[in-house]
């Protein structure tokens, strides 16, 4: 009815006869939710529902009742004995990474922490293993890292040096006299912290350290450092604090470590892009000390993709639960409240957005596997937009979905409050969003540079704005604009201190950026937008299952305009969009969610389906028969 | 440095000269944080300074490393003890109803849980049977609530019946042989859901219940209910199931209940107005079932501002932590992280929007005390908007804080983590948010449908965005705009429907409504906003110490600034606000964020110390020497 009535509304308030194309997308097909499955989902297709199978076991099932120290202690028999069934290995990595992130973004459907503890260990331990050692580290270390014989750290990140890495302070002298470096913890902000394992289970780090060979500094390099003996006691040096609860994430034991004389054999630098001759002759292919650094880092996407990715998993999930509650609960006059158009905005754009961002991740994932050298900093823009997208679409989504189930979305038994607590965390690590998103905006400006780009503003008047190439102009033009003004800015100030020499010029420059840092973020996000629309219409028209083609179509229309009627201020602004637009971007968004919610928002639940989430991972009570909760389901 | 350079840059951005003020303003005087202490915290300062350091007992410290259940234990005993110094008490309700807020309040900033725990036994269930009961249920029973003899309940909410309160199932119906009433769960969705304490502690309960006399049905009415004997064995009939672990706010104990055939005698009716004699005659000076139970209902508000008031003081709480760590915290070129624009823009703007809720409150207090009853719907419309506004604000307000924070946003210790996921529940009980807006809403269409506004567009054309009395106008504009027009669509559908009879019409307007959901509830939001400045600069006004006005009126500006920024689209749309106005209000958030930030942050720290939270309710340790963490300080 509701439904009904706005579809009406909406072919009144479209500007051009061509916008009845919404209304027709209305009359959607029947459409398999497999099929759907399968264009989102394209690799290990079998070895995930393997894996998935094998996390029915009960130890895998949701346990909130736990203190700090025995969830941990729980976590670490889990990934033991996921671990043991040899589902992928480290050095898959190297030789099959969609086999190697497959593995871990499974867990994450279970339980984050284990994610997590598994993602420390194989991706951000074993991958820099893999990725910055040789041969050497390879067969000393990955097999005992494949059994869990040796649980590993990651130790980058200092108590006073987080987003800057460059600027740890951690010291690796090599002595020429014993062949080994010494590793030392200058200051308590050079204390290593938030190393995940570190408190409790880890054996073996990767330490990041500044190096020193024969006086002179080369910069951070990466060092494999045992942390604790074969009977789990601190190896000599090595000092370990726990770092306590979190707020969630609570079966990863954090730790903070300081390391006082602790020596390691030569052998212990991961030697892919530097090394050291015994008499303390470094060598390099790299020269300067900010790419070689950058060189290393750059290495380590895995890590972010899979972040990404499990924010992308988690609003799966939520948004499963939550229109699955919705089309099954009514409040008021017996109406579901799926029905009220406050429900349909708060969770059909969550709905579109993660599939944006799936459809991404699935992109970057190509990317990163045709393995073409040209495409590095493609790869590095990409991965850092999305998982900083994603992240913060992440927080939105499964606000939303928490709120849309009222009471019950506050219970833990119905998994999207736990998992937004487990998750919170995943907007600062791996990756600052606030940094990651000047990378993405730094690289546009570099372009603009030398190129600016000359913002096409696209004629919304006559055109309907639920035409995909009408939002993707929208979108581009957005992000060429910013960039063109941002680097107008820059350009001006620079040029203003140009006199005062290049030093003086590059000062002004960075303080122009540093003055428009608002700008610069919101550049960021118009270009993930922008390449996330314009690569779900992609995927759509290419791939997409056929049956399913008209409602992924709708789907991405309203992906689009959320993100244009998000920035609506920008096209009123900058005379893109009239009022009248504006008014019909509104009503595409509505038009939009009527059309997937009409008939009981079969469209939606199915939609729901595609992401394939078996019951035992989607487990809430309120995504089944909610009136049974408390009586035959007990939590 | 980067402050200067932004306000020299929004002088050259305003639009007219009259925009000096704001640089005039940046030249802030020196202030004292208790003056502004004494601005924000009107009444019992003397009590709560003695309430707070009875806090500092080491009981009352915060320990994450609990189980569910020894959570909820020392969450009792906490309050026990509490209890026994007599701070306030349940008559306070209503003989002295500030220092009974104030009670309750003080506990929010230890801990959400021994907060609500202690809310729900003093104001659900005591405020109820001291409001709705007589001087009977007065003797009887709130002395036995003052000692905590009785732990309180209070049992609305059903499984099946939340928002809509008036469609709870559970039956009371009166017995004129045994003159009992019998309390009876006819269905599963009728059990008693989320009712805090019941679980484990609780041993009387307020329960709702359709009452039915004599075969008819009189509509929802209050019963006082013994859930526990004096033992705490459950009392006959009475079956009870723990809701389990919540997504947070795990020190209460909430429950669910059946009744089966749970007789209580005549005197459990709370009858202040309603009551039913011996033989069955039912009397009430309201004769409407809907009005009589919107008047019981409503005279509850003291729970909704609490809620609100929970949410300001966590904001608090976030803002200072995060304000201390950003003014201490270098990461790039020992720059602190608060200097970066984007650290401003999350941080600040939610410094004044705590200072807008918290005056708000205090105004809505004033309004409750003065006790008029011309002011009724004015505190019902005021009270649900502040609950609505100040909790999503607290959302928004303590992601950013967290986010601020970087990893040390996660650890448990610094507080705003756990806080936000005790708090999130806020959204959605004591009137979920989507529903309160609506409130709000709603009264103004009513108002709107006897006299429409007429929307007055303020030019913005030469005139300053930093002048108050345009920022008012601003938002004055806005919620007269949306005002008029759904009561413009409402009232175009009614009339269309109108010859087919009364009833059509009164359909046919309820559907406009509900096709309009997202501009009611931006309705909502837009009163919220207007009313919330407007008071921010009559309390800077009329009320705020000498040496604090120009900074609090800084403030003030930035939070009008700041809904004027983010409901740009709209003055953008409506033409009130042309490109360059929107890039002065952009330039005028700007500025005062230079301006609050300059200076190592001083003002804004001193604004924070004005909140008055003492050290041992920081507690976080990256708001005291975050370099000092896990070496010295201990978590
Ligand atoms: C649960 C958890 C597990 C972790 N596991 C590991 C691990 O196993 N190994 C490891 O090495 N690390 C780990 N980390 C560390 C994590 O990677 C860091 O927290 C992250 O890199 C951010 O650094 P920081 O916390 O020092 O924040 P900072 O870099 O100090 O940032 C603080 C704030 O300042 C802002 N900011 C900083 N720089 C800028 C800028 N240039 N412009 C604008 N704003 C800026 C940020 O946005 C942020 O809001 C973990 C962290 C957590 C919380
Ligand atoms: C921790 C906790 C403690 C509580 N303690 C108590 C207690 O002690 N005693 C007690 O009686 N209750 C208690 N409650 C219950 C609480 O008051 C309810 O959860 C709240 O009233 C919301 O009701 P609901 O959960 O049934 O959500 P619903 O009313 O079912 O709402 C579900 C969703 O539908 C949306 N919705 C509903 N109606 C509309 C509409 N008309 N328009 C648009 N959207 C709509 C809502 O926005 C929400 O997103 C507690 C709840 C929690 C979580």
């Amino acid at each position: 009815m509701a439904a009904e009535r706005r579809v009406a509304a909406l072919s009144r308030h479209l500007t051009s006869s061509s916008d009845v194309s919404l209304s027709a997308k209305v009359d959607l097909r029947d459409f398999a939710a497999e099929d759907v499955y399968l264009f989102l989902t394209r690799d290990n297709v079998e070895l995930r529902a393997k894996m998935l199978d094998f996390l029915k076991d009960p130890m895998y099932r949701p346990n909130y009742y736990l203190s700090l120290m025995e969830f941990r202690d729980l976590t670490l028999r889990r990934l033991q004995k996921f671990v043991d069934q040899k589902f992928f290995s480290t050095f898959d990595y190297l030789n099959d990474p969609l086999r190697f992130m497959a593995g871990l973004e499974t867990l994450a459907s279970v339980d984050y922490s284990l994610c997590i503890k598994a993602g420390v260990h194989f991706t951000l331990c074993g991958g820099t293993i893999a990725k910055l050692g040789t041969e050497k580290h390879h067969k000393t270390f990955l097999p005992r890292l494949d059994t869990l014989e040796l649980p590993g750290c990651f130790g980058m990140t200092e108590l006073g040096h987080g987003s800057n890495v460059m600027g740890i302070e951690t010291q690796a002298t090599y002595d020429e006299e014993t062949g080994e470096f010494v590793i030392n913890t200058p200051t308590d902000t050079a204390s290593k912290f938030w190393i995940g394992g570190a408190a409790q289970h880890g054996k073996v780090c990767t330490v990041f350290a500044q190096l020193t060979v024969r006086g002179k500094w080369e910069g951070p390099h990466v060092f494999v450092v045992r942390l604790r003996d074969d009977s789990g006691q601190p190896m000599p040096g090595v000092r370990i604090q726990d770092n306590g609860p979190k707020a969630g994430l609570n079966g990863v034991d954090n730790g903070q470590l300081w390391f006082y004389n602790v020596r390691v054999p030569r052998d212990a630098l991961l030697d892919r892009y530097s090394s050291v001759a015994p008499d303390g002759t470094y060598s390099s292919p790299i020269p300067s000390v900010a790419q070689r650094f950058g060189t290393m880092v750059g290495g380590l996407t895995t890590g972010r993709m899979l972040i990404a990715q499990g924010a992308i998993d988690a609003s799966k999930i939520g948004v499963a639960i939550a229109l699955r509650y919705a089309c099954a609960r009514p409040q008021f006059n017996g109406k579901c409240i799926m029905e009220y158009l406050t429900h349909q905005r708060r969770l059909l754009p969550a709905l579109a957005t993660t599939y944006a961002m799936q459809l991404q991740s699935l992109r970057l994932k190509d990317l990163y596997m045709a393995k073409r050298p040209e495409d590095a900093k493609t790869i590095h823009v990409v991965s850092s937009g999305l998982k900083a997208g994603a992240t913060w679409h992440r927080v939105e989504i499964l606000q939303a979905c928490r709120e849309c189930c009222g009471g019950q979305g506050f219970l833990a038994a119905n998994k999207i409050g736990p998992m937004k607590n487990d998750m919170d965390v995943d907007v600062t690590f791996e990756g600052d969003n606030t940094v990651m998103m000047q990378q993405v905006a730094k690289a546009l400006l570099d372009t603009a540079a030398k190129k600016p780009p000359r913002p096409q503003m696209p004629s919304m008047e006559g055109a309907s704005v639920t035409d995909l190439t009408l939002l993707a102009a929208l979108l581009r033009f957005r992000e060429d604009s910013l960039t063109a003004e941002v680097a107008a800015a820059i350009g001006r100030a620079a040029k203003v201190a140009a006199p005062g020499g290049k030093k003086a010029a590059v000062a002004a420059a960075a303080d122009a950026y540093e003055d428009n840092l608002d700008t610069v973020l919101q550049l960021g996000w118009a270009h993930v937008d922008r390449i996330t629309f314009e690569g779900f219409v992609e995927e759509v028209n290419t791939r997409a299952p056929r049956e399913a083609r008209p409602v992924l179509s709708l789907l991405a229309t309203l992906y689009g305009l959320t993100r244009v009627e998000r920035a609506l201020a920008f096209y009123l602004a900058s005379g893109a969009a009239s009022g009248a637009a504006a008014a019909a971007v509104r009503a595409g968004v509505n038009g939009a969610c009527a059309a997937l919610s009409a008939d009981g928002g079969w469209a939606a639940l199915r939609l729901a389906e595609g992401f394939g989430i078996p019951d035992h991972c989607l487990e809430a009570p309120i995504a089944f028969d909610w009136r049974q909760i408390g009586s035959t389901v007990t939590m």
